[in-house]
């Protein structure tokens, strides 16, 4: 998907919601446990109740992989039944040498046909560049983490000033573009959106950490907001464990509901 | 498995070397592609060929990863046929939110019983110290890796000097120990090996590049080595790649022997 065709989505649903599909099998709903593949009917659920209401889905590979191959195959099985149209993250973090990373990009973008996937940056160039090879398929390099452990080598002042997430992001810029880089910039750190913007005024980013995490999606706003919007923002927990009753899926649709009906008012404000 | 377990292993086999699977479905021997799981036959010739010659194996998950829900499963099949006593590395490099670590730790420890994941370093404490809490489990940590880009954010001087990498072995050591923590540290930078042994004199440090990657084994001994010998070397593509021909084991186990020889040596000298 093009950065204009997820604009173009963004106006057309009024929303920049992206639900993660964090779907710990210990969390979903008991009656589900009683079906074939219950990671595969909560996720179909979930996406058939929310599917208007955002523009994204980011599956956390973790709680897939941790079921083994059965997990990965769930994985699969739920990649096709998303709606084209609705732009899919495969939050992986992977990251390795050159002709590694280059068949992690072959798993998540020809095998499943994810449009991005979330890269970490400690191992540099090499291991970022073969994801950005693939066309139409996107970067989402990690550079400020919604996490408390963001605090032990992100904020690293380097000889000469800036922390070490500036240095991520201004060397990876030089790596892609706007068209097929984006930056995870935690939305438990609002303070720091406007230095961000003022280094990636053109980037997506993805925001987590709104909801459970405790981040406000108003603050986000204030100084992440750019021309053709710009943000993908987060939540996974809060809306697809709103429940664990037989109603989770209407349930989930009410908390997505609320997130997008906030971003419907920004979007009026700002996109008319 | 222990520390003095794998250091038993070490003295018993005369050996350190490490074998890394990274069996690319596209370079492996043509005749196995007629097998139902080819890179399946594959792990299971080079593993009988190789194991009395190395004390660990580890796979490269992007390889099997790239091939959807059969690779998983193909890994799950070759992890099955490991021999015990053998140490095993999934070499992942994930790392993410704490919940999120949790579940990746669940997938290589509980779900298929590997001793060790490789973990990136980049969002900080709390996405390592979950993979820390399985008791007998292992991290190995990135710290100075042997590709191209180590150079652009590891090297990266702190504000009062030392260089990043430093900084994610001093503050990682804080968090485990010499019994459940190694550190990745390149061949490629075998004139940092005695600066590295200065803060880490005790753990283990899993090492690759050499071979392909044009590391050496002499350099990477000649600092690395410690009491317990403190050293995991990886030979990949060298030895697995050995052949292309129906004597691809067999090449494998005489490419292996090569290394395991020189190791041999290595440990006569000073451990005897």
């Amino acid at each position: 998907m093009t950065r204009l065709e997820l604009f173009q989505q963004i106006i057309a649903k009024k929303s920049f919601l992206c639900i993660g599909l964090d779907s710990d099998i210990s969390k979903i709903p008991p009656h589900l446990l009683g079906y074939e593949d219950p990671v595969f009917e909560f996720n179909r659920q979930i996406i058939a109740a929310t599917n208007d209401l955002c523009v994204c889905y980011k599956p956390n590979l973790a709680f897939y992989e941790s079921q083994g191959w059965q997990g990965w195959r769930t994985l699969e099985k739920t990649m096709a039944l998303i709606p084209s149209g609705v732009f899919t993250i495969a939050d992986a973090k992977r990251g390795d040498i050159g002709n590694t990373s280059t068949q992690y990009a072959k798993a998540f973008f020809n095998q499943m046909n994810f449009d991005a996937v979330t890269v970490a940056p400690y191992m540099g160039e090499d291991s970022v560049k073969p994801f950005l090879e693939f066309e139409g398929k996107w970067v989402i390099l990690l550079a400020l983490t919604s996490n408390q452990g963001s605090h032990d080598f992100q904020f690293t002042t380097q000889e000469g000033g800036g922390p070490l997430y500036e240095k991520v992001i201004n060397k990876a810029k030089t790596w892609g573009s706007p068209e097929n880089l984006m930056f995870v910039t935690g939305a438990t750190h609002p303070e720091k959106f406007k230095e961000i913007r003022e280094i990636t005024p053109e980037h997506f980013l993805l925001v987590p950490g709104i909801g459970a995490q405790g981040g406000e999606l108003e603050k986000v706003c204030e100084f992440g907001l750019i021309d053709q919007v710009g943000l993908l923002v987060n939540s996974s927990r809060g809306i697809i464990f709103a429940s664990r009753g037989e109603d989770f899926a209407e349930k989930a649709r009410a908390a997505a509901l609320e997130i997008q009906a906030q971003m419907a008012q920004v979007l009026a404000k700002y996109f008319r």
